[in-house]
């Protein structure tokens, strides 16, 4: 798809998509430029502590769907009245429809026994492989291409399907296809479930103000 | 600066920066891009759940410089040899040159009491303020700023510092500043400490295989 490819442009552009896959396959040299751009992301002391597994096959895919589809009503069975019904309208996941689910995990044993910088954070690790995601989602916006990123499933699940061995965390699964447009307005927005709130209600000068929060 | 703001050229030019901070002011309709850059980012459930502190208080800059510079030499003693000499030409901070630090928090009671698609995975919350970094950090690129990631630093210490309330996870300070220039290779790998891997490494086809991975 001719569309911008400039970077505020993509990023007012991305959105979570679940909808709007059309189940044509993804070209193999896209996908190699958004895999690349993943693998360009900083990473505490150069670690590129990540690893993507691309699935396709039709049977992984449903058994995905089919355990993502219970934890969707695990968590709807927390749900009460309004929140219940308005949660009803919202579809969570486009894993067959897509037809292709990139795994992200992260590998805390790359980059050797001493981490630069992440002595005293041991997080530091998995944000670098979230920063890899963001990448991939706006090269992949940037390409016309739809993203998902499912986040209703169990990590021992998906590290199970995918055969990560026991070191290796399952950070996300995305959905990733070609899409017949993204959507203006957030659908949890669209459908009622929260709006987004202004950017000065989460900035703070010098110091951290309750009050310059918004109310939750 | 006049550069491209293409996506991918913003990507492949991002770098950690330490040492090229000029400490020229960051205009205020910039930094304004760059935090709506970030407040842009996706989120789980749509709770948006991060908070920025700029910082530009000399003191405040001075304090936790300090305490960088400690966290730095008790992460050095843990080093033997060739590893210990090559650390001591890296430079791991730009607190005070920058002249600012904007510290990124995670509220995890923002967006209610039920979080849509964090029942499962408790961390995706924290997934999407790193989410926000990375936008963060693009745009800053765009405009021609340079970003530095400090991680050399305990939680707790960042937390007291800001005012942060018990709930508030610190999860980076970023010194943001204009700058001489973006080296064109990144720190770690020009002072011999660690050399980016190539893409094929982390790729695997419906399931991980140990194989494809490079050794660490």
């Amino acid at each position: 798809m001719q569309q911008s490819a400039q970077l505020y442009d993509v990023i007012n552009r991305r959105r979570d998509t679940r909808r709007e896959f059309t189940g044509e396959p993804v070209d193999d040299g896209v996908l190699h430029r958004i895999l690349s751009a993943a693998h360009c992301a900083p990473s505490v002391g150069m670690s590129q502590p990540w690893d993507f597994v691309m699935v396709r096959d039709a049977t992984t895919l449903e058994t995905f769907r089919d355990h993502v589809t219970d934890e969707r009503a695990a968590y709807a069975r927390t749900l009460d009245g309004e929140r219940a019904a308005t949660f009803e309208r919202i579809k969570v996941e486009g894993i067959v429809e897509s037809g292709l689910g990139i795994v992200v995990g992260y590998d805390p044993t790359r980059g050797g026994p001493n981490v630069l910088g992440r002595h005293a954070i041991a997080d530091a690790g998995l944000y670098s492989v979230v920063c890899a995601i963001q990448n991939l989602w706006l090269a992949a916006t940037a390409e016309g291409l739809g993203v998902g990123w499912v986040s209703f499933y169990r990590e021992e699940f998906l590290r199970d399907l995918v055969g990560f061995p026991e070191h290796v965390r399952p950070v996300a699964w995305l959905c990733v296809g070609a899409v017949s447009g993204l959507p203006e307005v957030p659908d949890l927005e669209r459908f009622g479930w929260r709006h987004r709130s202004p950017l000065d209600g989460v900035l703070h000068d010098e110091r951290y103000q309750a009050g310059s929060n918004l109310a939750t």
